[in-house]
């Protein structure tokens, strides 16, 4: 068997992850990753390692024209080659905003559907190790806490990866939605997402398991435009850190691993203290008395009940509303980036929806 | 007063460093940040807001022939401008193993013995955030844990930082040293180290300090050899970083302190498991049933009990020793740094010592 293939057998048991009579979606771009993923799947079920059904899905962002198609038509080609199931998505990206989230959302809202109507067990994705390494270094330099530092977890909540939280940086790692794969069959289970490749594989393993096979994938003209960030990440700094040091990458997903252990364990430890963050208001006397690290997971916890997410917040927001915590000034307000507030009054936080102008009030 | 002076004495309240009837040693090489810690200092205690006695420490580590003579000579002269009372220290460092470790071993052992000798207070260091984010750098290329990512500490104990105990990867904040300065008079306390500008000034505002004075300093002109990892990481990493993040300095100074937080309530919340540790040998299924995060934890403090220290310790040997424990293959072994050995035997992890062939063997 080849070692990639044989790799990915073993990882696939030590996620727990059953080997039949489930439906699994396996997300494809066409690119060295995914296309990898996919035949190495393929060949383990022709092995009978896995007796499962695999159903390929290519979404069409429609953002690169005549190559989007072309990705397109290697992905139909790639199915009828290997006998595949296919499912194919299209949208259109309004360019309005943050891009690259947009694009995300949207492809995951696809797979989601998908896996949800053909009552799969998971959505697979292809991430490597550089994935990994890529989005700690992006998390890093925009300024990230231990969540946001602690990068994308091998198994989680699909539903979460859908509604773009894992892009938020206080929250990549949203916590209270970690979940165990389980080798029994699910009868109402939501699918769940499972990333096979992030704890061992490397863009240069599925470059080389594609190339010793001989097959064939697609290079994505928008990993060569520096204008993105993950982009000038790849092509500028992980090269200049290799220099520091030839295992950067393989040490920064360890990183990466490793804060999320500690971030685990921190949230393990203080189940009672979060209790607290349910309540309407906080009583800033209360956050005062706090360790750092208590209180800013408290805050983090009372602003995800009060917004429903943590999107768009970055570190700089809580270290804001801690400054307003210790303020003796009163009046003094800090605004989150969806245009809510939070006010200090009278010793307690109070959070203030936006206010939302050209439509009536919600309730 | 001078905003750099003011934002000083903030900080020195902030710190509850003592006012008066207090000798600190005020370590100076020369350069802009330790020349203006000095004056500020100064500024502060002819404007009465310190009454206290400041002496003036500078090593000559004779590496750099003529250049190391006018520094000295540079110090001499700002002490006798100024009227500091002056220690001048001078050290051979033989060229074997890390330039920078020995040198800085060397420095500190000075320092330590001249603040012993005053019954001083504190030596005080004029580590900038710049440095913080270096030395956060430093430790993620090189694979540090997450004490190794929070970086240096604002007040701790000197005589850990005199062994060399700061730059052990994973143990750069050595959790069991953190104090608390005191405004009191500690009659037989040993002296501390304190970094006063650590948490709030950039190199830049050290630079702008002595320049709106017209202050001179000195440069040094290891600071521009390529040839030491730190260097690179200030002139060629962080410039690519700043591309990214303007602000990737104090981004990177607040991870350090961020993780700090996170590592110290760690600590707090895990003292019961940690008694663990003072065991001559470990269970290995005790460490099975652990999380990562606690488990790691206890293998740090036993393998500091065995060994005295951690230094030299990196990431992947307790990496290597987690595998031991979980392999189910017998006779199998990690070696450390310093020669020493752990074994799995009978279920256990054995602490063997490095054998010595040389001299009659140690007991």
């Amino acid at each position: 068997m080849n070692d990639f293939v044989r790799q990915l057998l073993t990882e696939w048991r030590r996620l727990n992850l059953p080997s039949e009579d489930e439906t699994f979606v396996v997300a494809v771009s066409g690119g060295a990753d995914s296309v990898s993923l996919a035949l190495a799947l393929d060949d383990l079920k022709k092995r009978k390692k896995l007796n499962l059904r695999f159903v390929v899905a290519h979404f069409n962002h429609n953002l690169r024209g005549a190559e989007s198609e072309a990705d397109e038509n290697f992905v139909k080609d790639l199915a009828v080659k290997y006998d595949f199931e296919l499912a194919l998505g299209r949208g259109e990206i309004s360019e309005k905003g943050n891009l690259e989230q947009a694009a995300r959302a949207a492809r995951y809202d696809f797979l989601t559907n998908i896996a949800e109507n053909l009552h799969a067990h998971a959505v697979l994705t292809a991430h490597t190790i550089n994935d990994q390494a890529e989005t700690f270094l992006l998390n890093l330099i925009r300024g990230s806490g231990i969540e946001g530092l602690s990068g994308m977890k091998p198994v989680r909540n699909l539903d979460a990866e859908a509604r773009g939280r894992g892009d938020a940086g206080i929250n990549e790692s949203d916590e209270d939605e970690s979940i165990s794969a389980s080798p029994h069959p699910r009868a109402s289970a939501p699918p769940i997402l499972v990333r096979p490749l992030l704890n061992w594989a490397k863009r240069s393993d599925t470059e080389k398991f594609c190339h010793d096979g001989a097959i064939e994938f697609r290079y994505d003209s928008m990993n060569e435009d520096l204008a993105f960030r993950r982009v000038r990440i790849r092509r500028v700094l992980l090269p200049l850190l290799q220099d520091f040091n030839p295992k950067i990458i393989e040490r920064l997903a360890a990183t990466a691993a490793l804060l999320r252990d500690e971030h685990d364990e921190l949230e393990r430890l203080s189940i009672q203290p979060l209790n607290e963050a349910s309540k309407e208001e906080l009583k800033t006397r209360d956050l005062t008395n706090l360790s750092p690290s208590m209180r800013r997971r408290i805050l983090r916890a009372w602003l995800e009940n009060r917004r429903g997410d943590l999107r768009r917040l970055d570190l700089k927001h809580l270290e804001a509303i801690e400054s307003l915590i210790f303020s003796r000034k009163s009046g003094r307000f800090v605004e989150l980036p969806d245009g809510e507030t939070i006010v200090k009054t009278n010793g307690m936080l109070v959070f203030t929806e936006r206010k939302v102008v050209k439509n009536p009030p919600r309730h």
